[in-house]
């Protein structure tokens, strides 16, 4: 196509914006790919990711190799054991990569479908239709596992993507996205659609959030000050999210030992994941018979809480359990340890007011017997996933049957929750007319 | 609730937000107000729409004397004609808009519906419901009947509005917002539903661009300076759009007749629009018998048409017509008038990569009789809007039969084209389980 050279040329005209042109170069190439994936059929792309799938396990030792060598990096450096736990890739968790990129193989196509439509008065036949947002960038910590997933996930919907993985991960995710450009190329597709900025400093970052010629949406995945930095600094749409200070509110009509369950497996599955327990809300006419239970039910887990002084008053020492006050900010961090904060609230409106303040809008629980808290919890609560009797855990696009996700979205605009296949498209409004003019 | 102190204290306690503190009351007041708007029913915000036309109606006298006033300090200011009638209320102008929002009234609600949902393997019930976005901001030029279609498109869906109006339509913004927000006392809502920000300095725009806690999105309607600054410095979600160079691609094999009465509407019908003709692309095996008949028709309106070398090579003289050459920016800018720019193409192709380079992602229409050739216009060209023989002067919320429009947007993003009711929408994922935990 013509327009291929010319417009590159004009939309690299803009000054201050060239920086030492390597990402310039990354983000204009997955632009141009982008247009031939969105013009692939869904049976197509759908074979992408039977590939894909193939060629992650076929190529398995190679990329367990280049991880391998990036552990021993990580060890030697001091990483922390969880951080580097994120980082492993062994035989088995390749294989559930691969799964669920065979999962997202069999998920409905959302490209191409025709939301609505109608004839209007003007005689005009209207149309809306799913199209791909086009090339979608995302900046990660040290985990390759979203390397392939943001990868498949972003062919499977017609999108091109950059990638930007923390350093730790940097062999890993270089054989990784070489497996995904060869499997491309052999589908005679452009390996250009999956890129990595191979630049591991924090400028190249903010070089990529200027793109907004060739980028549709970034997505940032890490801590508050990735997010606060794109924010400020991005000029391409940002979708944030990821941060989660998730709360649970035990009702004075909750089942005691269900609800311990539930907290439990809030707390401790996953402690560092975003959708994990930060804070309990206890009603204050159950404290007093709750709060000794909960105690006992955490310590073997070696469990840390925070307490409120209205959370002290209740439990009596010898407590059981290690404990701390609650200090200044304790309520607005993630913890993303076995610790967590523990407060006594009079009610059901002390609690949804409570989670005004200090939720971020991820995951909120409300445990309890009764139909009208349950109801009011979920109507009055804004945030992307409102539990009733169930864990925080379950805020995961997997689990909500969406196939991988590129993020949990804790903004309201244009996804929020799990960030899905459909939320990598965006739709275009098509009219058919037979020369028609505007009255 | 206890929560509406407590959370005013807290949301407050951030340094470097709270300027003056007017703006900041005022994004406050709206927060709160937001969440009794989305606890209304369907027909409760319906019962809104009818009163504020009917009250729009019976007010009519306070809101022209006020208009009259800021009309003739517009005219003994020296603003400029087109600007002076965009400002202009009158009877007729009043009642168009108090129909329009009893349009509103009769369209679906899309707030309360459940867009999908499923039972998960885990046994968790899970639902996706529509619920307002809560607190939209827009800012605007000096329309009053964008004060009125705003407000009312926001209450039909269960936000709050805060609006910031040209300073030259001060007053009649002033009684149009007194109308409304007695209208809703009368009807026991909180008439800080809809705030309007009294103050005329550019430092209050800046400070409400720093209201992410109180605000979800902000809509920019105005010139390309206002959204470039709003793109940079605004914390909240921003829906840009509004700014339209748009394109008509006629092709070899096009009607010529029919044509030009589509080019004819798409540049005369509102010059002003951002949905007008900007530039006109002629296949260039009919350019020779094209562009003189273009030239023929148009010239009677007062047209001058910027030509490009490859036109100017088709158009002999005496022309007929005023001519000027392009020049350089000519292709990117909105010319607001009765100008437009024409260019010689050597076809589809050539029309698209056009479109690529210059165009903003507005409203883009091919005429042709070649399927082939609309088809593939409508799946290369990536905009809003698209149009098959028919002018770009459609992409509108009433046209496209959504209402009014809070914008037309040109981001991909969340809501693309028109923004009408369902864009003013996000949702909320609810789960119920029976203290269900995660596997």
């Amino acid at each position: 196509m013509q327009g291929k050279k010319s417009a590159g040329t004009d939309e690299a005209g803009r000054p201050g914006e060239n920086g030492n042109g390597a990402v310039q170069s990354v983000c204009r190439e997955a632009r141009e790919a982008s247009r031939i994936l969105a013009s692939l059929s869904t049976g197509r792309r759908n074979r992408i990711m039977t590939a894909l799938a193939d060629a992650l396990i076929e190529q398995a030792p190679g990329i367990l190799e280049a991880n391998a060598a990036d552990v021993a990096a990580a060890r030697s450096a001091g990483l922390s054991a969880s951080l580097t736990d994120r980082l492993v890739l062994n035989g088995e968790r390749l294989e559930g990569i691969a799964a669920g990129i065979r999962v997202l193989e069999r998920l409905p196509d959302p490209v191409g479908t025709i939301m609505d439509g109608r004839r209007l008065d003007s005689g005009l036949l209207l149309e809306r239709r799913r199209v791909p947002l086009g090339v979608v960038a995302v900046v990660y910590e040290a985990r390759p596992d979203v390397t392939a997933d943001v990868s498949a996930l972003c062919l499977k919907t017609g999108n091109a993507v950059i990638l930007r993985g923390g350093r730790e991960a940097f062999n890993t995710n270089r054989a990784l996205v070489a497996v995904i450009g060869a499997c491309l190329e052999s589908l005679d597709l452009p390996s250009t659609a999956v890129q990595y900025i191979n630049s591991t400093d924090r400028s190249a970052v903010e070089e990529l959030l200027l793109m907004d010629t060739w980028v549709d949406m970034l997505v940032p995945r890490g801590g508050a000050e990735l997010h606060r930095l794109c924010r400020e600094k991005s000029r391409i749409p940002v979708m944030t999210g990821g941060i989660g200070v998730c709360h649970i509110f035990t009702d004075k009509s909750a089942d005691t030992e269900k609800s311990l369950k539930v907290i439990e497996n809030a707390k401790i599955q996953r402690p560092s994941a975003c959708n994990a327990l930060e804070t309990l809300l206890v009603h204050k006419d159950t404290a007093a018979s709750f709060l000794p239970k909960l105690a006992a039910h955490m310590a073997p887990f070696g469990c840390t809480l925070h307490l409120s002084p209205e959370a002290e008053a209740f439990l009596p020492e010898p407590r059981g359990i290690a404990t701390a006050p609650v200090r200044e900010g304790d309520y607005d961090r993630e913890w993303l340890s076995r610790d967590f904060n523990v407060h006594v609230v009079d009610g059901p409106d002390a609690a949804v007011a409570h989670i005004r303040r200090h939720g971020t809008g991820h995951s909120e629980a409300v445990l309890t017997e009764d139909a009208a808290v349950a109801r009011r919890f979920v109507d009055e609560v804004d945030a992307a996933a409102l539990y009733v009797n169930a864990s925080t855990r379950f805020t995961d696009g997997g689990q909500f049957g969406l196939g991988a996700e590129a993020a949990v979205s804790t903004q309201k605009l244009h996804a929020r929750g799990p960030v899905g296949p459909e939320s990598l498209t965006t739709y275009k409004w098509t009219a058919y007319g037979d020369y028609a003019v505007r009255k």
